[in-house]
């Protein structure tokens, strides 16, 4: 494949798209990836940096592998949103190498962007826009872009700005192809633009994208100066990113990563959640020790023990998932949660109504004991309403408190849940003692 | 607000974004919608219904209280994607109904649409793309474009076509900006065109297209004849519909929608799960039941019951969701499924062994009974490896057989794995019964 010749490989490799440039990459090993080094050059590395899906501390070694200078010229040609990216996960000596290598123009633009918070709009926007000022000509318009079109990330939207770079107007490549020549560009921009402010969280970002489908996004600092863009293949990224994220929390798996190849680094990650989900369980165990009378004397209890506490957290864990869900897409703003969690409340005591009958009817068919059908029925109906309440509840505090709601997760919920319906379970059991004897 | 001043209100209504709009709209009752249908254009109402987001039902409320030439016209002017998901909608004569008043023309293109299966490229792709022919020059490119501008949904990618209309090549509209007059098409034109299948499923799709970093995919038939183009806007929508569907099937939640504003449909859509668990759980119940000798000769049993569940139900919650990611991020396919097993397999005897040792100590140290913390450990280390292995296996099953995978959601996997860990618990425990007592 790779051999010797160097213009045979260039010219096959090249033509293909960077994603699959990208792809070919990750999958060599290092002698191979340094021959790339030599075959290529920092430009082309670039489209490929631009394309890599990786695990964060891979950078760190392709990075070390390559010339200092080389790969400082890679992160200089690379659009500033992703070069950024990358910088953020080297050491800060490294960075601060790479940028005295760099041109002092990139390494000066690169620089503002390292400033912002991860997850915010200042750390995914780029600085390759293309802005325009309000009196000039369609036609002179026209010349910027064609002279700019290929460092812009994006040349589809143009922004209009003031002498203080203050952001005041945005049209579409289409709206200037369909004027003529000498049409003003104040005449045909829009001045209400939807932008994001800086400090933004990214996740309000590419909700707002997607409302108003936007290709891109203006960001601007509080008093309206426009510092960049965020274009939306970065937000397909990021609402793909969340949502993968709320789904992890509610498996209880930190960090998700379904590329682990190997059993030791997924148990890595597994097992927190389940030592933590151990301790908790341990409470559960402590609490039917207690009531280990009541058990000695009517045994039968324990054989509803599972369905109990498996209802209760599968409701909880169906609370818990439209809660997070009402949380993550702003319907919860709108609504407000008392609304929220009267809605459960109800919720619960239908489903825990339906389920509490059925089970009674199903365990006195079973066992001939109205009583026992009874209290299972009554404890069901008691922990689906709790359970129901408690899964929305929970995430809606976290929320509140600003706790990361990680701590909400799914298993979590279960385990809390589980608790609760074998103290009711248990509770009644005790008090209604002498009719199930 | 809507009052009789007709002006006015168009004068504000429509300097609003139509996504804006559409939010007003929604909110109101139906004398305003009334209204609204008179005030504004067939034309103006169509980019109101493009943006709105609203349940599937509410469509054909809204199509009925309009007069049906107007409802027809203001079809006609949506992109043709657009109104054949909300002509999906409706009753079939209603449909029928539309197409013969709306024109020849418009009743055409969204026939031929209407035909694809849901979640098809076809079914969410559309007809207003903008073909160029190879040997045509930039400038009269261009001229095409601005004819075409207004009409297409995108503009900026171009796609050229042959005499047969099979799709030879791409170009964005920054190709062409940058190229001089002159230059042929076919001279800039990239061949190796990303290209979707119309029968492809949409998910497949929207991996590509973000992947390749696309705005706008083509869509052709086997034989590569351009049907029509999908752009990034709808591929948003169904990465995010997508997530919320794995994370729905986790949960147990039939078509999870948090905008339900009244408990009684929540809870029509969480029972018909939680009855299907009720009787799974029973299945536990029995199981137990068959041990009742066991339990009232060592009731101290049943305070690890929930323990021993609750960890086989979270362990395979996680081994899930990670199957269920790496079915739908492609992973899977580079990796195998007998890999993805053996690997859970593996993190199963590794969580589970860790999980074991850690029990057994602690229930030594409280019971002060080595053989009940050995009973207890071990059980809990053959339950979390095959829960593991379950949790991960079951997707997997649902996928080769092609059943919707909706049927091994986390609620299920967690009930299965309870009939799993009481089983092994209680057989071990009734075989080393004589160690207990």
């Amino acid at each position: 494949l790779l051999n010797e010749n160097i213009d045979e490989f260039r010219r096959l490799f090249l033509d293909l798209h960077p994603y699959d440039q990208a792809k070919f990459y990750v999958k060599q090993e290092q002698d191979i990836r340094l021959r790339m080094y030599h075959y290529l050059s920092p430009k082309e590395m670039a489209a490929i940096f631009e394309q890599l899906k990786i695990e964060e501390q891979k950078y760190k070694i392709y990075l070390k592998e390559m010339d200092p200078t080389f790969a400082a010229q890679m992160l200089s040609y690379m659009y500033t949103d992703d070069a950024v990216d990358i910088l953020n996960e080297l050491d800060k000596s490294d960075v601060a190498n790479y940028l005295t290598i760099m041109g002092d123009e990139a390494a000066k633009e690169i620089k503002d962007l390292l400033h912002y918070k991860e997850y915010t709009a200042g750390s995914i926007m780029t600085t390759e826009y293309i802005a325009l000022h309000a009196n000039e000509t369609v036609q002179s318009a026209m010349q910027i872009l064609k002279r700019e079109a290929l460092h812009a990330e994006t040349i589809y939207y143009l922004y209009v700005i003031d002498e203080d770079k203050r952001l005041v107007g945005v049209l579409s490549l289409r709206d200037l192809l369909v004027s003529d020549d000498d049409t003003m560009i104040c005449d045909i921009m829009n001045e209400r633009v939807v932008f994001a402010l800086v400090d933004e969280d990214q996740e309000e970002v590419a909700r707002k994208m997607s409302d108003y489908d936007l290709l891109a996004i203006p960001v601007v600092d509080s008093a309206k100066h426009l510092l960049g863009i965020i274009t939306v293949d970065d937000i397909v990224d990021v609402i793909a990113e969340e949502a993968s994220d709320d789904y992890s929390k509610l498996a209880g798996v930190t960090d998700m990563d379904s590329g682990d190849k190997n059993p030791f680094s997924a148990a890595k990650k597994r097992l927190p959640w389940l030592v933590i989900l151990l301790f908790l369980g341990m409470m559960t165990a402590s609490l039917i020790g207690r009531f280990e009378q009541t058990l000695e004397k009517v045994s039968i209890l324990a054989v509803f023990i599972p369905l109990i506490a498996g209802m209760s957290g599968n409701t909880g864990t169906q609370a818990l998932a439209v809660a997070v869900r009402s949380l993550a897409t702003g319907d919860f703003e709108q609504e407000g949660k008392w609304k929220l969690i009267v809605r459960e409340a109800g919720t619960g005591l239908i489903t825990g109504t339906t389920c509490g009958v059925l089970i009674t009817l199903i365990v006195y068919l079973w066992k001939h004991d109205i009583f026992l059908g009874l209290l299972v029925g009554f404890s069901l109906l008691a922990t689906l309403t709790v359970a129901t309440v408690a899964g929305a509840l929970v995430p809606l505090i976290m929320y509140r408190l600003k706790v990361d709601p990680a701590v909400a997760s799914g298993p979590f919920i279960t385990t809390i849940n589980d608790i609760i319906s074998i103290f009711i379970y248990f509770g009644l059991a005790t008090i209604f003692m002498n009719y199930l004897l």
